[in-house]
């Protein structure tokens, strides 16, 4: 019986071993929402790289470029990583290079792993429909916020663990995601928007919650195959 | 205001930052709680090491030796980390050299902090009234299992979290653990009993869980001075 796994930080994924397991890598605020988003609205593929200099390169080949430090677009991009930024108009049938402050960096540092997917609650059911078929261990990343854990991805890999039956469980962290998924659920809107995040996002004058935390709106299974994510 | 911030595990600390904080280090199976154990029952002062070879050169001084690995006490020292291996009949009055698997490595990776404590649940509300008292910013650093977070470490800093009152909490992680706590204080016996080393305690045939969920049984504040965990 495959199993799960849940690592909460970046910083954590040297001390579990990702080698023959499937990763899903979750920034659900709001990277990974954003991959889903796109690609459910049209995008051909995401290419997550590790800086603004390497994402800017891609421009010559007919990229989108799209570039977040700190939750903030940076100035001579395409797009931040806001998803109202991947709207259908702007991304349908083109590649995007892609940056981030947490998302691509936890997806960077994931590559020993089977499979990289995208995790989000977007696609949530529709992940989560892929991982039970495929039938192998999971290890689940939360990309957190400059390798501190945060609450929005912690939560997540609750929700996201709690749909994955037929898996055991015998991580510590896995519970606690779980735990934490059962005791917020009922009321998610309020939980996160007490997380440090969400209150980041208030003093940027950000109001991307509500798209993010919409269950099963983009039943898109993004996969990381050759440095690129597509949908499978 | 001072503000609680939680880290799940040691491999996180150089992410968060202990300077001019109080560290609290959390290692509640078992090392931190037969720390305050060992205090509440007499002894002088212990010390902790990086390793069971530092630990042995304490003998000759005429300390106790205790060394453990993986759960199990080395062969050739005085006691593992077992609280019943520490009763009054053989620490009283004596200074003890300790090795554990995760809480003396918590505790040596802690020590830029300010003042540096020693937490569980037996001393929990002795603990938190010192705390309250001094009113400096508070890190609790929860050991975990081999820079893995655990459960019952998570768990024991939300349940001190709470008790702080008078404290600020924008750390998500502090938010996750006394979410934890709340939807466990009312079912601690069982919800750490479905922890991995719950299980691995099961194993190796120990039952030290009473005693170490026994809250309040040892009102000590165990402090980090020059070297040695005293009582203050």
């Amino acid at each position: 019986m495959p199993n799960i796994e849940t690592i909460f930080s970046p910083a954590l994924i040297g001390h579990h071993s990702l080698e023959g397991r499937n990763a899903v890598i979750i920034d659900v605020l709001r990277a990974t929402t954003s991959m889903c988003y796109a690609l459910d609205q049209g995008a051909k593929s995401l290419m997550p790289v590790a800086t603004p200099e390497d994402c800017l390169r891609y421009r010559s080949l007919g990229c989108l470029c799209a570039a977040e430090r700190d939750g903030i677009k940076l100035e001579g991009f395409d797009m931040g990583n806001s998803p109202d930024e991947f709207n259908k108009s702007v991304v349908e049938g083109r590649d995007i290079a892609i940056t981030t402050t947490n998302g691509t960096y936890a997806l960077l540092e994931s590559q020993s792993a089977r499979r990289i997917f995208i995790g989000s609650f977007l696609n949530i059911q529709a992940l989560a429909d892929y991982l039970i078929a495929d039938g192998q261990d999971v290890s689940l990343v939360c990309a957190g916020w400059k390798n501190k854990v945060n609450l929005e991805d912690s939560l997540f890999a609750g929700a996201l663990a709690s749909l994955l039956t037929g898996f055991t469980n015998d991580c510590d962290s896995t519970l606690m995601a779980i735990e934490l998924w059962n005791a917020s659920k009922n009321n998610l809107h309020d939980v996160v928007n007490r997380s440090s995040h969400a209150q980041r996002f208030k003093r940027l004058g950000v109001d991307d919650l509500p798209i993010c935390l919409d269950l099963n709106r983009c039943p898109v299974v993004p996969e990381y195959v050759s440095d690129r994510i597509v949908g499978v």
